[in-house]
């Protein structure tokens, strides 16, 4: 089990578990909320929380990984602007080696690097994607320009915007829009080629050992080298406002070695991202992002998924549920050895809380991560915070990676000090 | 309201209804069952349900649209082998224009072909798409070849196999695993030619009409020829086997005037199509297969979300229901004037009927249609059939196409004759 130290903001108790598989144990959930009392609210305006993978975060580069992390979380005082989406791709991904995409990327098969990426805006649920994108050093730029200008309606003769654009078109409708180009040389850094070179061999290696095997044998077989073990190379993050809208993005480079335009998660809708507004119908607004292997999580839908999941009363057994019900155990990956994947969860509702002479309005946010690859690497901060906090979450020891899962999160409540005596709801 | 005429199988009868989306006049509900006593059953190879495309399907041109459905379903015969996806996507859709790929599919906004499709198997729950594929005549041959290589396992060195490929990368997958490149000049014909010069003079002009005006406004208008109003260039069938395996698949050329590397609901992951045996929880099989507008049908999931409602007792009901809740009334698509897109529903169960000599087991098939658009055309029958039913669909006459929706449908027994006499349970 791992604590999460004590958080810089309003208030905030760790929370987290680990279990196996079959049998389920019962939950060692100590998930409560903590007022702290003697701190005086202050406003804020808005919580990130985001992931840089689920997979495997060796603990040599524990401090890496934990940079971008917090890199990425530290715009977050930036959040406070009319469109969560703007924000979260201009100031919380743009900016590598975290967005994944302009340096550092995965080299598919024909060494070249092609990228995924989405976002959507929890309260249009307006949705933005590109696939299999290359030249762009920030996709998930382009993805949430998908999504600002389908918002804006239809195009001349009634054409209607697209949602979701792939390969050289994605590129040139990009660069279009005034997104400058990355010439292709600039895409690829020493150490991803490096690595390139590194699968290449390994995969050339592996191939010449099944010759001469059968040929079922050969496809059905497991690998030490198969993506699981190694990082997923994708990123994302979820956010909320004051008013409790939230918004959701991802990106990433896909998996190591892919056939060209193979498209992950990342860019399908429902799989890599997810955000949905409270409303009448949901008395929580919800944001989900997600990591792993791209086919588990697209065949399963995890994003929106979860999302649904977290409309019932215990977030963290909701969540829990969610991910051995609807993941490790779905009828749709049944023939699949190990399921691969990671979620970073929002869920927010606003509150009020009466006090003598003020009443303070605000946001509860109940923030989780859960994953069933051997690491998954968060961080996360409000905008009143001076600095993110970061956490590489393992599954314990003894465990098995694409079988078993770990789970984690906390509270915090964002709030504003206002002048209404009437508020009588408690936070 | 649209009657169907009598359907040479074992028992048909017809169910039809059109509704205004405000208020929601009561359902005339006619849907019956109508054993003919007299008819002797046969055992039958399967079922399928086909459609070409829910948009506006002119009467001048009503025998062509239902002779590519009725080619299509009369294809049903060859559905008794092993694999329903390789039938569905080798005898049913591969068939120009019907696959509306090779010829006569929609240019885009360069001229070029590009193609979705994709297709899902009920029994194992694999999916295979493409994505803006161009030079391949029958892109849902591709999206087969992809689900049946996943369904293999894993690749060398444990790399997991693609479910979904785009662009040109999609294409040369395509070519490698024997699927023969089509050369572009091959791709379009004279009439899809003659359809892009006369779109894109439109769309010239629209341009031109709006210059000077303010931006916005020009945005957010609506025109006679917006995608409603035209045919949605899309194909699809929904089947089912006699052991009540069900598959799906849908194939497109797009919205005419796309962007390039646009991709609409045909490739998408519970978009499209979708299949999904029964199983422990779900006490039917169900088949979905969609058209219309791709981004209404993406951000709504409509194929999934019908499949879902599918579960539910009463079919019909179900359908209307999720029609109107989950795609014209969806909060997705708030923002939208016109929710387009159609489609067509399997769902189906087995059952036994015990008679004195000899039991007779067999899978009883709901079979429906429902669109939002001014019409979408349908073919269907059973193996057993000589000649397929073909229909157009139309909304009724004074209702607005994208805010009101018509459903029809009926059901078929498919049996076998079986020596059980102790089987019981009514059919």
């Amino acid at each position: 089990m791992i604590g999460l130290s004590s958080y810089a903001g309003v208030m905030e108790s760790p929370m987290n578990s680990a279990v196996e598989q079959q049998p389920v144990s019962p939950l060692d959930n100590t998930w409560k909320q903590e007022t702290i009392n003697n701190q005086k609210p202050r406003s804020v305006g808005g919580f990130v929380l985001v992931h840089a993978g689920a997979g495997y975060h060796s603990e040599s580069k524990a401090k890496e990984y934990k940079h971008v992390c917090k890199r990425a979380c530290q715009r977050v005082s930036l959040l406070c602007v009319s469109s969560l989406c703007a924000s979260i791709s201009n100031n919380v991904l743009k900016d590598s080696p975290f967005t994944n995409a302009g340096t550092g990327s995965n080299l598919n098969l024909s060494g070249e690097i092609e990228c995924d990426a989405s976002i959507m805006d929890g309260k249009s649920l307006h949705f933005g994607a590109v696939g299999a994108i290359g030249g762009i050093r920030n996709p998930v730029l382009v993805a949430n320009r998908l999504l600002s200008e389908a918002q804006k309606g239809k195009l001349s003769a009634g054409r209607i915007p697209p949602c979701f654009l792939v390969g050289r078109g994605a590129h040139d409708w990009a660069v279009s829009h005034g997104i400058p180009p990355c010439p292709s040389d600039k895409m690829a850094t020493k150490f991803s080629l490096s690595a390139y070179k590194r699968n290449k061999r390994k995969m050339e290696l592996a191939e010449k050992m099944d010759t001469g095997h059968n040929q079922t044998k050969k496809r059905r077989q497991s690998s030490e080298n198969e993506n699981g073990s190694g990082c997923l190379d994708t990123v994302g993050a979820v956010v909320v406002d004051l008013e409790g809208n939230v918004a959701a993005a991802v990106s990433s480079g896909g998996l190591a070695m892919k056939h060209p335009g193979r498209v992950g998660q990342a860019a399908h809708y429902g799989c890599g991202c997810w955000a949905e507004n409270a409303c009448n119908m949901n008395p929580y607004s919800t944001a989900v992002s997600t990591s792993g292997c791209g086919e588990h999580l697209i065949r399963t839908m995890l994003a929106r998924e979860c999302s649904a999941a977290m409309q019932s009363e215990d977030a963290h057994q909701a969540l829990l549920e969610a991910m051995q019900n609807k993941f490790i155990s779905s009828p749709f990956l049944a023939s699949e050895d190990r399921v691969l994947g990671g979620v970073i969860v929002l869920r927010c509702c606003t509150c009020v809380d009466a006090q003598p002479s003020q009443s303070i309005q605000g946001i509860l946010v109940e923030f989780l991560w859960s994953h069933t690859t051997e690491s998954m690497c968060v961080g996360y901060m409000s905008a009143q915070d001076s600095k993110a906090k970061t956490h590489i979450s393992r599954l314990p020891a003894g465990t098995v990676p694409g079988q078993s899962l770990a789970i984690e999160g906390g509270v915090c409540r964002l709030m504003v000090a206002t002048f209404n005596p009437t508020a009588k709801q408690d936070c």
